[in-house]
């Protein structure tokens, strides 16, 4: 089973941060995780897309019809918001871009289940401990990488 | 996207039933999905994968390290039973192999959401309507592809 | 900590059994539990409340504005259909009046799970082993109160 | 209905406060709701008990012998660290007594909501925007209350 990488985060002006992530994890040979819908989590399915990569989306609502065209494996929830805690526990690690709320929902979940979490700065600054940070998705998705290789949950 | 199914059920005297539907749900070239662990969520699975076929493991834990070998993708919900709803929300038809009560819960699931369920004889007899039953693994694919492709959800 | 049973179902036609059985739960000094919406889950509400019982509504959505207006403390789950583990789980018995696909969820979650449960005839009827059925509002709420006093989940 | 708030966090250091922001919950007549869990859930619930108020715990796990001793009423989710949303949106407002990532996860499904969140002092810092901060148990209760009635859920 190929590394998992979570890539969590919102926010439009996030969007061209996020494909190059997903780029680079695709190029990692890695599969992309993310929450399906659309702005970071489409933009880094795309990116992913661009370089063959594979793109799991796990949705809140109760249709695939919601998933992002670059989505290769849609998870229908049904569980709304709680779908987040299966966002972060199905990353090997979790880069967050951006992101409001539900973000710091899927950081703190990963936390809780010792998932190694990357925040693209800028990004939360929270007194997060146990949190790397990353100044470039270069950056990012290297020690996302390195952490979840280390340490495979 | 490609067409998902999903494969629900247990028993270790329905496994060679639950291999079989899996070759061929990979042979017609859809993703397979299903709980993610033994019995008949692993010997679909592995039927599944000696087929080229790919496969998506929806784990009711809170590791991925409960993903039987025969996973792609392993979709780590850490919500316990609860994780049956999504299940049978993410296939676009849903073929039960034998099964207990967690399988009737993925039985009825599929129905609220309006998924089609194909019963391979023998198994649940429960007044269910609206679920179609078949008496062998090629007849089951048969039905559940061609149902999902007249209803996508 | 008291009793508590669930009255799971739906079906306006089963409001009146349903109230009864509300009202017997009630007088046995056990508190209610149900998923706090419309038909059953409202009249078996209101039947707990005409004796002074104690409700208790699990919701599905995001608000307690969904609760009707018999529930004394709603639970707001934000998880759908999925909340349907924790109105059976949150039963030391459960008891079906009516029902469709959601209460089958229910049935059989609630014997995942080790709950005992009673069918208020008609209702269910579905190989459904480990289940009992009364006849009567009455019949129903005696057996649940025994059963769970037996076995304290 | 009584107006719900929702005592989180953990911390055997924050018993203390919690207690007596439970004692207050009770005082203003408002049902506590809470993890059902230890630390600060139980010192929270006993507080409230200990002024004759009524306490809800949302449990993580399968069975209600997880509630402690203080819990007038069970709620059995099965969904583990999901169950955090459904404390959160239970609330009417929400006060936070110190409390780790968990704690997080439900300031945050709070937010989402729209909720209104009090932290009271010690307690994350985190640019959480939205969130009212308390110098003592009686400002946090004072808050709370005065926050719900103004935008009740």
């Amino acid at each position: 089973m190929a590394l998992q990488i979570a890539v969590i985060g919102s926010g439009v002006e996030n969007e061209a941060r996020a494909e190059e992530v997903g780029r680079l994890i695709a190029e990692r040979g890695a599969t992309l995780v993310c929450g399906g819908l659309d702005e970071v989590m489409a933009a880094a399915a795309r990116g992913a897309k661009t370089k063959g990569g594979v793109t799991v989306g796990i949705l809140p609502g109760e249709s695939r019809a919601q998933a992002n065209p670059w989505i290769d494996h849609a998870v229908v929830t049904g569980t709304g918001h709680a779908r987040n805690l299966a966002v972060a526990a199905s990353g090997d690690a979790v880069i967050a871009v951006g992101g409001s709320f539900g973000t710091l929902t899927e950081i703190a979940y990963a936390r809780i289940l010792g998932r190694p979490v990357v925040i693209l700065d800028p990004g939360w600054d929270a007194g997060l401990d146990g949190v790397d940070r990353a100044e470039s998705p270069e950056e990012a998705v290297d020690l996302a990488v390195r952490r979840a290789q280390t340490r495979r949950v």
